[in-house]
């Protein structure tokens, strides 16, 4: 057994151990469900009239702990669908589980642990197995803890009743445990919304709604940096911007085929007339009517558009979090027409790109991302479109590239678009959390679906292939990402102001600083100028919270020396140099 | 009597004498009206079961011209409304005008000019005058023509029948109308729609929907150089790029007072909840929400915002004009939060970038543009939001820059927005139309409502005013003007490509030529290689029909010589020069 499966055993154990700490306590309290989770462990308990608060947390850990000892193994029996029915009589939530199980055709089998043996033995519940063997050995007492309580709809779904979540951590050792729990201490410091506020990144307005955050003149500096340095890394590519409105026919996405199967998440727009419009929820559709517009000859491809431009997605209110989850989304869009022959190339440049953009970041080494090549779930081929032997093309040829390539890559059954297979960067955080950014993926199905052509070579008509790119994924997830990851300390090219400049006092430096100020400017440095109305002290501290990269204190001897002498975010003294290399330190 | 006045007399005479020459052949048409208009005038006509076409024209045209001879004097009388309705008891039309007139209490008057002397008097018709006083002696038979027909609601309302409009073209003289018909023609070779196919810059798709462009990356990047030139000009003024999403709930739009006054042309957004969004139409409302998050003190003012960014505007499907009328709407927006004190300097910044802007243009020419100063209507002050004392101050302060500002201003009755006055640059393009492009508006009301605040020099709290500006104002209607005033010859910075390289053939030049492109493009020129896969004479034409501003044909003379001799686009040819000689002259 694998050590991931063992965990997932254990903590699925520790359900049990919940569920039975809490009975005790409760008798009446009717269990649902409980399985293991990334990071631990819950159990959804409908407690009736009673009132479950944190503080009761406690209780329950600490009589899990105790009931551990006795917890030396499971025992398990199958019983009939009548027998399971009189033994849960009393608990709704267990008889339609037992419902579903019997019309699965499955077996129904109860679970048992623990001491004291009573009638039933031990702690008894309605479970298809998958335990550690022996509990009070295997699992270290301190190597879980309740963390907290949640209300949860009964299996998530809105119309039922709300019932109580209990939630557990549980890792292999104590001190993974305490590893986790002083992530989650530094990841709330590093919430991207408590950060992106201070640092005054973007905002949201009551006014507007939730999930529409609107980017101030800081925030949209950092977006606009990284649109242009995906610019300037792909601009030897031969990329050409476009520009589409954000509203469209529902006629395009019935073309598409995202009518069918986005219609859901679709915003309808609708004006005064009978005309019904559809907000844009991707951009490849509207880019291949720009494609259509012309006749092409092979002579033409690749053909390489690109786009930052807001798609909308009607996510529930619920999901929304910060820049995490939003209902406007920028994508840093491109898509690539070309021919058969020509998509090895492209792949690879758009690889080239994605790398280049994130070494710039400081996030590709070794071991702090990988690949995943996102290929059809062969279980469900009725989900994606199109011919398989264009999927069995498409799928080979990512995985060589990948290989040739020498990415770290893991084929992932399932992960695939419903038009074609794809390559995605998956980035580990510096709090070890991982999020998928770059894509490149592979569409044989849209360009059939609009008949967009090419004339080849013989003078034959053929339809081009369709490469669906991102290099920083939607822009805010990203900047969720960037705050999080750097604690809003950003590397110096993305950081909105690069230079604070600080003169001792106004009347004998200000006049130099203001002459230093400029000259920085002009050579495209982003400068602040703290003027001395607050102490030096205070402006020290402010620079610090605002997490610049450089501040330069201006007093006599800079004056004197014409030399300065920067210091950085965490006060690291850099050598004595001139404005001018200082310059070029920046800029480089 | 001005000029104007006794033209538009004229052409007013000229409907009736169209309606004379209508009625000697098709007696039973029933009149209904006939005004004057720009460049001439119309007669709307119901003809009943007969048919006319424009070939029709021709005949009524003719005897207009006959019959002119004998009109040599109008008399008129005033009758009852009695006998008004029994001389037009077959046309329901008069009848609908009688009684109008009636009910306005306004007295009724029969026009009456021409022979052939009928008891009637010559031709008669229900008018309140203002015509020629001797329209024999006084209109050159070769002044007018008629146009064209079309189809016209009667009353302009659609649920009313539809009957023929006939219109007419007239002009002081034979020559005026000349030239128009000249312009009219010229028009039609740089109608935007063709051109812009033609130029390859922009395309509407039959699936995404009228008046929603999609612009081509040539289309693209002519939108994405003015946008950078109006923030070249600008850098020095401290515009800050902002960023927000293009829907917001209706609570901001009720806030600021366009859900009233705009509600109808709103699209509507909804998705599966039961929140109803709406697309913006303007992006002021947001932009106050970006300076509300955060507290501002005056030291912090001017804070200029500015965001390229599409409205929405539910316009009807027959009003849209290829790029001249749309529902997607890319504003070049700005908005100045700024203290009383600082209007005045911030009004003279903006009006500096709009001169400097057109100026790159060449369209800032003396008599070729001017700026209406728009104020409020004084008979409608219930159409304009807040404090009179406010508007009146805010004219003043309008008026005297425009006065320091040497421009050439008019006041403008009933013309400014509802939230306060502005001044609005109406340029005359190359055929004499006039555009109305940049615009500064200032902005009293929006401030207050949205409550937004700044601490003053005294701790105390005081209302921001807020100053909309737009340089180009829509790129769509910008690049629709732009087409046809450049007739797709845009200035050397604003074209797409910028210089072609002909190599003379492939095997002997297509090398240096390469590598000539690539230095080119390294210096940042936009430069088009033409391979010898079409003859050098069909190449050029190619060139020629794009309108790129310069070729360089490339053969052994230019390789030995180490020079190029370019071309214009209008044949021109330049001295021999080197290649970096050339590259200065156009990147400049």
């Amino acid at each position: 057994m694998s050590d991931k499966q063992q965990l997932e055993y254990k903590r699925h154990t520790l359900a049990h151990l919940l569920a039975a700490a809490v009975q005790k306590e409760y008798p009446h309290a009717k269990l649902t469900l409980g399985p293991a989770i990334d990071n631990g462990f819950y159990y959804d308990i409908d407690f009736g009239d009673e009132k479950i608060e944190e503080k009761d947390l406690k209780k329950f850990q600490k009589n899990m702990r105790k009931m551990l000892s006795s917890w030396k193994e499971f025992t398990h029996r199958e019983v009939s669908v009548e027998e399971a029915r009189t033994i849960y009589a009393d608990n709704p939530y267990k008889l339609e589980l037992i419902n579903d199980i019997n019309e699965r055709g499955e077996s129904i089998t109860l679970y048992t642990c623990g001491e004291p043996a009573s009638p039933a033995g031990g702690f008894t519940d309605l479970c298809r197995g998958g335990h550690s063997e022996n509990p009070a050995d295997e699992i270290d007492a301190k190597s879980f803890e309740l963390s907290h309580i949640a209300g949860a709809y009964w299996r998530g779904d809105e119309k039922n009743p709300m019932i109580t979540r209990i939630y557990g951590l549980a890792f292999d050792t104590a001190e993974e445990l305490a590893d986790h729990k002083a992530m989650l201490v530094e990841a709330k410091k590093r919430d991207h919304r408590k950060l992106g506020a201070e640092l005054g990144l973007f905002t949201f307005s009551d006014l507007v709604g939730s999930g529409l955050p609107l980017f101030t003149p800081k925030g949209t500096l950092i977006r606009d940096l990284v649109i242009e340095k995906i610019q300037n890394i792909q601009k030897d590519f031969g990329y050409q911007r476009v520009s589409i409105p954000h509203i469209t026919k529902k006629d395009l996405y019935e073309t598409s085929g995202h009518w069918e199967k986005f219609g859901d998440e679709l915003f309808k727009v609708r004006g005064k007339s009978d005309q019904e419009f559809v907000m844009k929820p991707m951009n490849c559709p509207h880019h291949t009517q720009i494609y259509a517009a012309q006749p092409h000859s092979y002579k033409d491809l690749p053909l390489r558009y690109m786009e930052s431009t807001m798609v909308y997605r009607d996510e529930q209110a619920g999901e929304l979090l910060g820049l995490s989850r939003v209902r406007s989304i920028t994508q840093d869009d491109g898509h690539v027409f070309c021919t058969p022959d020509q998509v090895e190339q492209e792949i690879k440049n758009i690889i080239s790109v994605i790398k280049e953009f994130y070494t710039s970041l400081d996030m590709l080494r070794e071991g702090q991302y990988w690949v995943s090549l996102s290929v059809r779930d062969p279980e469900t081929p009725e989900k994606y479109l199109g011919d398989p032997a264009n999927w069995d093309a498409a799928e080979a040829t990512l995985e060589k590239i990948a290989k040739a390539e020498k990415l770290d890559y893991k084929k992932v059954e399932g992960e695939a678009a419903f038009y074609g297979p794809k390559i995605d960067f998956q980035f580990k955080d510096s709090l070890g959390r991982e999020w998928q950014l770059g894509t490149a993926q592979l569409d044989f199905q849209m360009p059939q679906r609009f008949e967009l052509e090419y004339t080849d070579a013989q003078g034959e008509k053929q339809t081009p292939i369709m490469i669906h790119r991102a290099v920083a994924g939607s822009l805010e997830r990203f900047m969720a990402v960037a705050i999080e990851h750097f604690a809003g300390a950003f590397p110096v090219w993305l950081s909105p102001v690069q230079v604070a400049l600080l003169p001792v006092n106004d009347e004998a430096h200000g006049e130099y600083a203001t002459e230093m100020a400029k000259t920085m400017r002009d050579a495209g440095v982003r400068v602040e100028l703290l003027h001395a109305s607050d102490s030096l002290g205070k402006r020290i501290r402010t620079v610090a919270k605002e997490k610049i990269p450089y501040r330069v204190v201006i007093g006599d001897n800079e004056i004197e020396s014409q030399t300065i002498s920067p210091e950085g975010r965490n006060d690291e003294k850099l050598d004595e140099m001139s404005v001018e290399e200082f310059i070029n330190k920046i800029i480089g």
